[in-house]
């Protein structure tokens, strides 16, 4: 059954760990009615782009059960035919809760090809239990995101010298996936082997997932690290902390340039003037062949409130005068000659190679 | 009589508003009593190194007026003599208030001195009223800090061309100074004189001077000012968003290299791979010819609850996990060849020519 850090899902049951309000609190959400799903969307309270997509398609799954003529449905039946009308409403309403987050949609277009495919079985004449076959189609989902993610962090954990110290930004790791994560499961993983030595972590203002969900995964696995302001990555780089930065990607278009959470391009910028190599640890489904290059990659700009303060599950500061006109771009571009190279489940790239596997 | 955006001072009383408190209110506090302003420093109600020393100048003064025998002092009688011991313990204990704060040591060294001349006078027979004369002391402090920030605004506002944006870090204002401010200073004065477009201020975590104080500093002045993240400055630049960048500095070594509230180097890395000119503005008085260059220059760690967290008049949250490691350096220094240039009192220097003028 599909566990993860921050998932936890039997076939009647969806659990999540309720993201915002952590590092205070480890609560778990129910989540097995979609509203509820929605709602944990919406509140951040379940982040990180395939973490969403895999909880999207078990919640629909588990909410397929409650139609109980679709167990052995009758498409000559009208109950059959509203049924299967309430499951593809169910899924239009998950993709609605966050209209850009990419794997969000992918993961729902895949549950309703299924979907399809198996009204089609009916259509046939086969028999087909439906939530059966919808939960077992999620559940791959899950597990394809782990496996995944296993394979990044091989990937990555293989770049690491022994000894090195890393620099990270946002949170990429088990709370955002279904797996390890992508670049904090490539530090994982050379932790576990024993190459890694420490792990500075950028707090990654104005969402803070660096200092409120990376430093609280690092210390639950005992990886050596340090907190600090996003202000002061260019001089861990200088002081030779650390060696090598690793970020994760929300997009990547065909030549390299990679979208990820605003304060990676600046990063990029320090890691080059330093000499210090830059990956970006990504799905090689983040690969937007449609895309030819960063110019083309929408970046969203979400509410001035994030950065005339903070708020999160029981703390809310404000400190900037009411009015303030605020600039908040939520991802930056890194253009690919930035980049060192891009760690992926099928292996790391130069950027400039990633279109000749295309 | 002395008075500032931030300090009212009249012969019997002296007032600071409350910064802590800003930019939710405007109180003001008064220090006029000894123990008053040590805690005024203590808790940042009172910031901006020189208007930490203009303050405790003023304060002294304003003590000494309260032993009635220094108006007329007579050095064989006992009541004077405890006097001038008692105005010499209320120095050194504004002094101990912030012990790393040069200017506050130099302000007080300052009165100190005045106050020997004068009782030297005395010994010599004549008649001098102290506290009146430490008073006009303080004054003359507050007055050449007044002068020595118009003169920066003034070299500084020149080399802003017509209708060029500005990117700044921290707050260098009218709120740190008792005149306009050094960086803040010259970007108010180009902004009076219609050269000045647009201002981009970083919120300067860990203690957001920025987004507390220069924005409101900024609102209040009508300046058009955009609050960013530190981790979208490097994009501000990349866009085209801002063509230069004004910072302060807290000292200067003789080859040019720059201290300054830590993030100023990463904006510097910055700057120069855009290609953009980054000028420190500080008074003459911060170049210290006893510092060979900035490895001389120690940088104060400071409490690591700063980066766990934030904390303010009225609002405090906390979002690192308990016991978090943190790295919190306050300063950080910026080497000469990524300074354009230096802009001083006495004129705008390229870094390399500093000691050519000592």
């Amino acid at each position: 059954m599909p566990e993860s850090l921050s998932l936890r899902c039997s076939p009647d049951r969806l659990l999540l760990l309720d993201q915002a309000a952590l590092p205070h609190r480890e609560d778990w959400i129910d989540a097995t009615d979609p509203a509820g799903m929605i709602r944990a969307i919406r509140g951040l309270q379940v982040r990180g782009a395939p973490l969403i997509g895999v909880a999207a398609a078990l919640c629909l799954a588990l909410a397929a059960r409650g139609f109980a003529d679709l167990k052995s449905p009758d498409l000559r039946s009208d109950r059959t035919i509203a049924d299967l009308r309430s499951v593809r409403e169910i899924a239009a309403a998950l993709r609605a809760a966050r209209p850009t987050a990419v794997n969000l949609m992918w993961a729902l277009d895949r549950m309703l090809a299924r979907l399809e495919s198996l009204v089609t079985l009916v259509e046939e004449g086969e028999q087909q239990d439906i939530p059966e076959m919808l939960y077992r189609e999620a559940c791959a989902i899950f597990d394809e995101d782990a496996r995944l993610c296993a394979q990044i962090a091989a990937h990555g954990a293989a770049l690491i010298q022994d000894g090195e110290s890393v620099l990270t930004h946002c949170n990429t790791g088990a709370l955002a996936t279904a797996g390890v994560g992508t670049a904090m499961g490539a530090i994982r993983r050379a932790w576990e082997v024993g190459r890694l030595r420490h792990v500075y972590i950028d707090e990654t203002r104005p969402l803070l997932q660096g200092g409120r969900l990376t430093a609280w995964e690092c210390m639950r696995l005992g990886i050596p690290c340090t907190l600090i302001t996003d202000s002061m990555a260019a001089l861990v780089l200088r002081d030779g902390r650390a060696q090598r930065v690793l970020v994760g990607a929300d997009r990547i278009a065909r030549n390299g340039d990679s979208a990820n959470k605003v304060g990676t391009y600046g990063l990029a910028v320090a890691a080059r003037h330093h000499g210090v190599p830059l990956h970006v640890a990504a799905p090689y489904s983040t690969v937007d062949p449609a895309c030819p290059d960063g110019a083309a990659i929408p970046i969203e700009e979400r509410d001035p409130a994030e950065v005339r303060g903070v708020a999160f599950a029981g703390a809310e500061a404000r400190w900037a005068p009411p009015g303030a006109r605020v600039w908040n771009p939520a991802f930056d571009v890194t253009p690919a000659r930035l980049i060192t190279s891009l760690i992926t489940d099928r292996g790391v790239f130069a950027p400039d190679d990633l279109s000749k596997h295309m």
